[in-house]
């Protein structure tokens, strides 16, 4: 299984957002919608092998996580307006410290960072980072866990989180900067390219 | 200059089309929207050295050609919306033989695939297709012209046009089939770890 996490450091954590104005009203959700994209579609079916959590930390009641696991995923489309109606769906579930259902193989539950590292224990984190080794001098492996910024960096306390992590690679994936989707494109490719 | 094509057999050629439909109405005008997307954007800046033509055959006006050129663009922000609105303004004039100005760095014209081919003498072509020779065995270089089937595969008449240029290249990216713009951004990261 093939993790990736993204975190929106302004991303609403409440289902009232118009689905005309996924860039504008939701502290940029649409930035992690992409990511959804490139995490689970391909051109004729969905990465069964991956799943991704969506950090949610914007108003009015951060923390918000959304897991979504590819084994289950149904009704999940290419594009931004009917990916932002699920996340929407799953918001407007009121979140607590159990996962619940939201549509197949979305959840939701109220937790945050570290809370969802701690189920990870014995992984490999991989913190893409553009200051970080390049991506040729490291292994990939499909049980990584992916760990990203959506639209901000990490913040201090979050990387602090990460280096503290036993088992942490910090790779870049090439010398310009790229968007948070366009990196889970790359790295999934990677990996397919490396089994 | 890396130039992209990408041929949308039934994305509408009119500007009428609602924004809040962009993949049902529009003969999926969305998949050449993330096309925009994975061509030019990054994390905090535009890609200046790529140019993309996106081929619409759709009704009721086909063929009509959209020219986005990276140089020159202005107001594009990454998400579907926005350069639906984009797309939606070029489609509003109408298209003849001369390429026509729509917002900058978006030119609009009546062309099809060997129209616009006839621009690109001494260049080489590079067909992403599932069955082509692994991308490890080629070196691509920032000068190809990359062609790609928008939601479906190209017909045998594209294909034609394209194995009797001069020089070509058919390749596949990885083993996994993947959307359009996941193999553009999969292909301008490795022309980035190339140069």
């Amino acid at each position: 299984m093939t993790t990736f996490v993204v975190i929106g450091h302004k991303v609403t954590t409440e289902g009232k957002f118009s689905l005309n104005d996924l860039s504008g009203s939701t502290g940029r959700l649409d930035v992690l919608l992409r990511c959804v994209n490139s995490a689970f579609m391909l051109s004729n079916s969905i990465r069964r092998d991956v799943e991704l959590y969506l950090v949610l930390l914007g108003e009015p009641r951060p923390p918000v996580m959304i897991h979504l696991k590819g084994q289950e995923l149904k009704y999940l489309n290419p594009d931004e307006r009917s990916t932002g109606a699920l996340v929407k769906n799953a918001l407007m579930k009121t979140a607590n410290d159990v996962w619940q259902k939201s549509t197949p193989g979305i959840y939701v539950a109220r937790k945050n960072l570290a809370d969802v590292l701690a189920e990870f224990t014995g992984r490999r984190i991989v913190y893409l980072k553009e200051e970080g080794s390049s991506v040729s001098d490291a292994a990939l492996t499909g049980n990584d866990i992916f760990i990203l910024g959506g639209k901000d960096d990490l913040t201090s306390e979050e990387e602090e989180i990460i280096q503290n992590w036993p088992n942490t690679l910090k790779i870049s994936l090439g010398p310009i900067s790229l968007h948070a989707d366009h990196c889970i494109t790359v790295a999934l490719n990677r990996l397919d390219n490396s089994s």
